[in-house]
């Protein structure tokens, strides 16, 4: 395990509808947080920027959201880039990051990610219709709606996964959510399995209980040099391994496995061979549960179940804040919300925060060890951290 | 003068309006070009991609397209990310790709460039439209036309730079361009001063001839590890030394000088300290002309001229094919064309061209050390490379 590279500085905006602030205070909600608590910071520190955002050009009409992300922080690094990789567009960001400072370009990055997507629902979505290859599936009419319903469909047919079980899922993230002040869905408050169960259906099997909402939020990480981390905080978590992986193809049309992600179980053996662990090692985690049968079958590709009995899990409460294994403290996508740029930065600051014993009412006990897992795609990308104290 | 990372194989597409072929087809043009003179290359070569794409979601309505380079391609990598930055997306890229390598996360990456504006020309330009600051400058009507053509007035009005020197830059373009197969308006051939300055006004003083046009193009190279260089050419180009530099603020209202850009300077700086070069050392140069007040500034941006002698330099011949110092052999952003998020890595395709001596009718003799220079927005951005064989 390595000490090369430390996040010092984690924050995220509030998550929901923020027709409150401007794109740009959005970004500055975050931005300021992370940077708030750090010591011995100037404007210089900041020698590497990487902004993460999704669809800016699509909802707020703006693009060149790196140059305007220097602006904003009033900061001239010496290495800035916007970075997109739709849903997965913050761990993405994270990679590069990481890169530079390993290579010796600089020794301290923020990373902010951001997505003001309720601005303009209608071209949101548009937005989401984009990520498939539009040429040869998008033009079919495949949505990520019915992308992962089919993947639904086929693990309850194989494995025997309820409908019990997807709507646990949903239950336990707004559950997390509940307690973070911060999620979109927080004054909801919990929700009953039946609630979740009933929702109007959005792509069979999957009701809308079962997808994670548009979302207005932001999130930024500051990354330095390990021999530097201390310079600016007593508390820094460890990147101790990293994994990012493609399906060969990005038409779920042309997957191995639309219920077994190959590239998934690549990234995830690739970031636990570098940080030297093993799933029972885990701690708490942030999965991407874009849909609640994404998460069921992350924890089978984490190694935490076998193979289809990621059902099971959920079922037997593994997966809760009191479980072996917490997933989605935060709300996860889905109950914390899902600012498409934002999101693999806020799951990165959750497991700092949880890590750092800062979460309240949904603090896992002496989390030492924990990971982050975020997807893009019709999961024919992944991109998985590990961190620790 | 460090060996790190090596340029072993480049390619460009056609450039110009390319109705004749998809956006997966353009992509592949680049790219098969810049791997098929390699040796030893197979799927698993390239660990890295970054895809340099400023506008496809509303030009072809395509997002996440760093997933879908790695499915064209049919590449697996480790590290894969689309950049947006703007009219410097490639250069951004490419930096991002030399820290990776730079990092050891990998040894070998390819960076493809690409852009398809002609499929609607209309979003193309609402694309330009998204790169000022859009809440607090670009809703007041500034356009990249009327930034550059106030920097344009400026000059004139400073140092007496005319209206002749202004054409003579898209002259001088449009001439090295009717040599290069493979520029946009290559078939035009070349253009009379007469004709430039004749042509219709844009804004105010910038005509037709001083502005670059709306192309589809695409452009790749494969970026390695020192080492491993002579296992793919005999003929590496080697990249020597980078700087990126942004001003303090994206908007043209608030850049301490329009016609002296500070962050331009500071990258220039920081490129040539690390290949340890002084402007006279340069052989060849490929810089931004989105219009040609632009390339005048940044003679003396580079150290070419003097402050305010721009435009004496392209009137003295400085810079043409047989000149001091040959800028844009390629016909440039004015007459190559300018595929906004290719632009950056075309240059580096130009230069590294000319390095392995492979230019034809627009050769310069006995290229040893070549720069490129890439800026976005109003020249707010700046990405330098010094490449030498």
């Amino acid at each position: 395990m390595s000490n090369d590279v430390a996040i010092v500085g984690a924050g995220v905006s509030r998550f929901g509808k923020r027709d409150d602030v401007s794109y740009h205070e959005l970004f500055s909600e975050a931005a300021h947080e992370a940077i708030s608590g750090l010591e011995n910071v100037s404007p210089d520190t900041f020698e590497g920027l990487w902004v993460s955002a999704a669809m800016p050009e699509l909802t707020v009409e703006q693009a060149h959201v790196g140059n305007l992300g220097a602006q904003i922080l009033g900061i001239t690094p010496k290495i800035v880039s916007r970075v997109e990789m739709a849903c997965s567009s913050g761990s993405s960001s994270i990679r590069n990051a990481w890169a530079a400072i390993k290579s010796g370009m600089i020794d301290t990055a923020i990373v902010v990610g951001v997505e003001k997507m309720n601005n303009n629902p209608a071209m949101a979505n548009k937005g989401l219709l984009y990520v498939p290859d539009v040429t040869f599936e998008g033009i079919h009419g495949i949505t990520a709606y019915s992308g992962f319903a089919l993947a639904a469909k086929q693990h309850m047919e194989k494995y025997g996964t309820t409908r019990e079980q997807l709507s646990s899922v949903a239950v336990k993230n707004h559950s997390n959510g509940a307690k973070n002040p911060k999620a979109q869905f927080h004054s909801m408050g919990e929700i009953s399995l039946e609630k979740a169960m009933n929702a109007r259906m959005v792509s069979e099997p999957l009701n809308l209980f079962d997808c994670s909402p548009l979302t207005d939020g932001a999130a930024a990480v500051v990354l330095t040099r390990g021999n530097k981390a201390k310079e600016f905080t007593d508390q820094p978590i460890w990147i101790k391994g990293a994994g990012q992986r493609v399906e060969p193809s990005i038409g779920v049309s042309n997957m191995s496995s639309i219920t077994d992600w190959k590239a998934m179980r690549s990234a995830v053996n690739d970031a636990f061979s570098m940080a030297n662990i093993k799933p029972s090692d885990i701690d708490v985690a942030e999965t991407h549960d874009c849909f609640t049968i994404a998460e069921i079958i992350e924890y089978e590709m984490l190694g935490l179940a076998k193979k289809g009995e990621g059902g099971k899990f959920i079922e037997d409460g593994e997966s809760s804040l009191s479980g072996s294994t917490p997933i989605n403290t935060s709300g996860g996508l889905k109950a914390k919300g899902h600012p498409i740029g934002a999101t693999g930065v806020a799951q990165i600051v959750e497991i700092t925060e949880q890590l750092r014993g800062q979460s309240g009412d949904r603090q896992v006990r002496d989390a030492e060890i924990g990971v982050t897992h975020n997807l893009s795609g019709f999961a024919t990308h992944h991109v998985v951290h590990v961190l620790s104290t």
